[in-house]
């Protein structure tokens, strides 16, 4: 009997489950629309599905690993809060592990993705690494020295919220100008709006707008598209420049719904900033890129998250 | 027969020297001024100093720890071009060794400032911090994860040339609106010099002005003076606030020339945006404050620096 591990990424719409060998390798894998589902349901499904999964590959489960929006708490597995999610004090870890009579280990999405590039994607074997989501909204997973760095609470890696302009628009988080609040999808959507309000002429329709729209005009080359696309990439030209100056990573990988779409649309301009600010040496050394296993990135990277805590059992 | 280290700190305008103990006690000190010395001359000063005061001690100096503005390659030991000492390729290391026989190990300021606080000083054991040093520049020392982080070649801690204001004053990097031509010395008395040439009211001369007047200036409640050192203030809160959102940090802790002479002067309105624009649950958890060891935490890292080398040497 094969031994596998479980792995499920929890999205806003879509639960994503899966099993993965010890190299990686998705062996098969299933995805649920779930609209805002309770904990319990969600885990219920998580659960079930990958008990089917294992029996029909007829493979022993080790383990599951699972990546879920955050705030999250990677060390207790409790969820506290999560905005996208609608979930408030989910002991996640002890509650699937109770049903499942396995381990489980648990990261938000940023650090799992960040986790599975750094195993089988773009980054595969470097130490000093960000991937960087750009979706609804903006945030990244920081491997630093080869290891996930977490910060002194666990709230590092919120680059959506860094400030790129002091009075700019209103953010989520109650700040002014933040990241996210500039380059995230319904950034775009805000700016597409806006502009069309007044009177630009361009093939979007503000009513039903989304982010996915504004990004198939501007590769119809729909030119009020592309210029809020360049914009969003100029901000996050910037934003990446400050963590070039800070960090010094050898890669910085860009994933999430928005950047899979937009693609070299969103990081030419992006690059372009990127190079004009950072200093020359750290910004020659750092290769800005779109991450290459796309909507598994969470899934592998879950899945290295629970053999490595495996390990680690097995060698305490 | 005592065993210390030799410690250095190789300042623009000052060369510090110094015996540490295993403890991180400065046993015994001297300054000597030097105004852009050659490397030989400086080399040989430090070697020449440190021997006499080995022998007054009556102590055996078992390796030399050396603190020098960057950038520098800590790894090679050689510093291949510090603007501010006006040297290019220095195999420091090798060459000092090979004056004093002991072993020499190197890092920049801000990194030896940032070992000496985690040592003795305000962050003693804590293993998430920053030390910002504001004085003619602005950069920081990393410790993460209980480590002082380089980055993938050494260029991290840039902190200085982070972007503040997309369009601002055009910075020493080619950059504009970075955090240093903001805030760091120069800024202010530009700014000063700039108000004045407006016409404003202050006990300030426009001639001849330096940073240090200006913090006197503030200090005495002249009102320009006090806006100025707030404005820098603020720029630096919105600049840490970036950091608190990226890296989570448990203290910062804020040393070099402007800030020891600021004060809380120039703590307030930075602890004031930073409270602002940070994510609250890692704002509310840092501590902004000024560092403690004053002068001596680049001796006291230096110190640590090479402790820490010979015990890696004796165990390997």
């Amino acid at each position: 009997m094969n031994s596998v591990v479980g792995c499920c990424d929890i999205g806003g719409s879509t639960l994503r489950v899966a099993l993965a060998d010890r190299n990686g390798n998705l062996l098969i894998k299933q995805s649920v629309p779930h609209a805002r589902p309770s904990p319990e349901a969600t885990m219920e499904q998580i659960a079930r599905t990958l008990e089917e999964l294992a029996q029909s590959a007829e493979a022993q489960m080790l383990g599951v690993g699972a990546s879920a929006p955050g705030p999250l708490d990677h060390a207790t597995g409790v969820i506290a809060f999560s905005p996208n999610l609608g979930w408030r004090e989910v002991r996640f870890v002890e509650q699937l592990a109770t049903r499942l009579h396995v381990p489980v280990a648990l990261d938000d999405d940023a650090n799992c993705a960040a986790l599975g590039e750094q195993w089988c994607g773009i980054a595969s074997g470097v130490r000093d690494f960000l991937y960087v989501i750009v979706g609804t909204g903006i945030g990244a997973g920081l491997i630093l020295d080869g290891k996930i760095y977490r910060g002194a609470q666990g709230f590092a890696g919120e680059l959506g919220h860094t400030t790129i302009i002091e009075d700019g628009p209103g953010c989520s988080c109650g700040n002014r100008g933040c990241l996210e609040a500039l380059a995230a999808g319904p950034a775009l959507v805000r700016l597409a709006k806006q502009v069309l309000a007044e009177g630009r002429a361009s093939c979007l329709a503000p009513n039903d707008l989304n982010a996915r729209e504004v990004m198939a005009a501007a590769r119809a080359g729909d030119a009020l598209a592309r210029e809020i696309i360049q914009d969003a990439g100029r901000f996050l030209g910037i934003g990446l420049a400050n963590v070039v100056n800070l960090l010094n990573p050898a890669i910085i990988a860009v994933g999430g719904g928005v950047a899979l779409d937009a693609g070299e649309l969103l990081l030419v301009p992006a690059r372009r900033e990127l190079k004009l600010r950072a200093l020359s040496h750290a910004a020659n050394a750092v290769q800005l890129v779109l991450a290459t296993l796309g909507d598994d990135a969470g899934l592998v990277g879950a899945a290295r998250l629970i053999w490595e805590t495996l390990q680690r059992q097995a060698s305490a």
